[in-house]
């Protein structure tokens, strides 16, 4: 079986691109002393961004969390445990979804007039829209990072309510996770990687 | 700026690599005649089990529905604009969140002994989590799907109630989208690509 599919099934990218955004990649803790250039990271967006989302709403939002005094502001609502993380890490993002996606939507979703309109008043509905989408767009950042060259070291342990009234009471974004980036040192982790489920083990054929 | 970000920050994957996965993949429905065998799903699978999860969690599971009949039972629960695409595509999946997926953590997570116990009787709490990281997975696996020289056309247009009591009564699993698969024809899509925001509009910098 596995002859067969290595034969059957070449990748249609470089080996080399696939070590780097999934093979070889690891949720990352140790860092080299590279800093991270807004540049580098709207490097990252500008590949992130055109992944799919439904009518095209974009709803994740990025706070770049750099400055020792931001730092320590966020450092204040992690878990115990990642509160180092955050310290150790030359760039911390926290991903958000934006409940007022809908604004941009005239923009974004030429093809469907009146959607903007249509959502002001469904806020629940918003919310949701947000959060589903932006999730699925952290996905294509964490890939985006490492297509860039940068390590990522997602991590949910973060009093989110916490950090929404921190930084989020005007903009009214939903907190999500909290994504430490740099230059990996090394492999980036000192522990093996976790196993994963099979093929076999998540889906089922009809 | 443009012209000093390109040279400050280079790609660390080729540019074709690039271009197929995020650049000049389209979302798709339109489809070449060929097939979309197994193994070429589960090479896909293969790169996106990588991508990280909340203590390993790996709650994606996938219904894969390509027989006519199987085909017939999920249009059903589309909504009719989404009828035809479904109907049109090679292969049609069913990405959805498994609940249960608490059960492999002994295998999954082996640094935490004990989480499969504590999480078992915490229904809801699993539910959220099963969501959270399996969309986080459907971006991960979008770029995958292309990274294998796969086309994907992702849709959530569908009656989500109705797809779990045709397919998951005894599984559990949520669905949360569906995701045509196949080989574009041409570049995929009759449409020129929407608009994107840009880092500016998404990120703010502290």
């Amino acid at each position: 079986m596995t002859d067969t599919l290595l034969e059957s099934t070449p990748l249609a990218i470089d080996e080399a691109a696939a070590d780097r955004i999934f093979r070889t990649a690891r949720t990352t803790s140790q860092w080299s002393d590279a800093e991270v250039s807004d540049a580098r990271l709207e490097a990252a967006w500008d590949l992130a961004k055109l992944g799919p989302t439904a009518m095209n709403t974009l709803p994740l939002r990025w706070l770049v969390v750099r400055s020792p005094e931001a730092k320590q502001r966020l450092v204040a609502h992690m878990a115990d445990g990642n509160k180092p993380k955050v310290e150790a890490a030359p760039v911390s993002l926290v991903l958000a979804a934006d409940p007022a996606f809908h604004e941009h939507l005239d923009e974004l979703f030429p093809v469907y007039p009146g959607i903007r309109e249509q959502l002001a008043p469904a806020a629940e509905q918003r919310g949701d829209m947000a959060r589903f989408n932006a999730l699925i767009q952290a996905g294509y950042v964490i890939v985006a990072l490492r297509a860039v060259g940068l390590a990522a070291g997602p991590m949910n342990g973060m009093d989110t309510a916490g950090i929404d009234a921190e930084f989020f009471g005007e903009s009214g974004w939903q907190s999500l996770m909290v994504v430490n980036v740099g230059e990996a040192e090394g492999e980036g982790s000192p522990y093996p990687r976790n196993p994963r489920l099979s093929f076999e083990q998540v889906a089922e054929v009809l």
